[in-house]
């Protein structure tokens, strides 16, 4: 769960990603050089891993306390296989 | 250097990848579970990896085949650094 | 903590990956072709990415718990924030 | 192709990692802190990431200036699929 902090926190950094994604288009428009499109690129996708290590940490703080807190082992096991599968989805091969 | 069907198919793309932000925003503003959340966050960034596969296959097609049949070894030198440097950006830690 | 099932899963990836990097050194020497070698130091950073898996699993599964169900919040703070870190290592920029 | 002196930087950096992967056993052996396991791999794959770039650079800088200066068509064609593979290789999902 997000709180109303992190809510606005992530709002504000995803405007300013699609505003990298529209800056992106314009520059592939401007047949701008490819590296300095590559570059771009990059940008976007790191503010996007920001983005996603906030979402992570209001996940740990919130669904996951209360999972691993609650001594229910079913769900505890959920969380769990979610976060390894998180992580390989983040993770370079 | 795109040529117009790279330049239409990125385009898609980047279209697409604009959506997905939006739909981020829906999600975080519609309170969804932060691993629904995260495994979009992920699926915008492979999108975007994919965009930047396409613009570095061009970049190698055109600028970087150029410049290495060109004989000239500055501009050489300067064509392999941008390569290490966007292969740099790219890789995991 | 890991027990002793992960323990010795774990040992016989490592040694694999031991060989492996023996593998490229042999490949540097015999000078084999770069792509070839870069194609196996790919594998063996995956491979080394599946043990970070198995470690993380253990690790959510044994002090991450524990940590989460006793409720002492300044242990909890200081696991979430070694999750950021782990997570934040193995994501590519 | 490598080259003498890239081939003995390569030589040494892997035996660093080959003791890294040892170290980790011996961690994992003496039952420490999991955390600090994951770090110990995360530096082993950024190693692994620093050999990988080195060898891309000889890449670059001698078979692939070669095949882009030939103009066969064909070898260029396939140095260009073999970068974009080797790019994805090691680009996080």
């Amino acid at each position: 769960m997000l709180n109303d902090d992190n809510r606005a926190d992530i709002t504000k950094r995803l405007n300013r990603i699609a505003g990298q994604v529209q800056g992106i288009q314009r520059m592939v428009d401007d047949d701008r050089y490819c590296v300095d499109i590559l570059t771009q690129i990059a940008a976007a996708r790191a503010a996007l891993g920001k983005v996603s290590n906030q979402v992570l940490e209001a996940h740990l703080d919130t669904c996951v306390v209360t999972s691993f807190a609650s001594g229910n082992e079913n769900d505890r096991e959920a969380k769990v296989r979610e976060l390894l599968d998180v992580f390989g989805r983040y993770m370079s091969k």
